[in-house]
């Protein structure tokens, strides 16, 4: 007889943070507009105001402080 | 007769990086096209096939690690 490895639960490591399973199944315009749009249009109006010197850096600090929020 | 303060040329500390003169005349579209959107583009598309548990915290890592390269 086969064993019935199917039925048994394999238990899964505990990630970080669970990615939301909503997020996970929606096209990707969909995907990004729940994502990051919110957060990122607000960085980049800020960007607009300030323009530093180094805009690509200033924007990954940008989200990266604003990330606990989100 | 109006003072001409506007012909004073006053020195400026020098920042670590020079900001790009040109960019920082730009209209804030043509700014952030020109500054960031490239690298964001790439970034937003990399994300959208990763979906990470945390998407904001994510595209941050990923302009610093690509600011090097802009």
């Amino acid at each position: 007889m086969a064993s019935q490895r199917q039925s048994q639960q394999i238990p899964q490591e505990s990630p970080p943070r669970k990615p939301d399973p909503a997020l996970q199944s929606l096209p990707i315009r969909a995907y990004l507009d729940q994502s990051v749009v919110p957060i990122l249009l607000q960085g980049l109006a800020e960007l607009a105001k300030e323009r530093p010197s180094n805009p690509v850096e200033w924007l990954g600090h940008y989200l990266l402080k604003n990330s606990e929020r989100s």
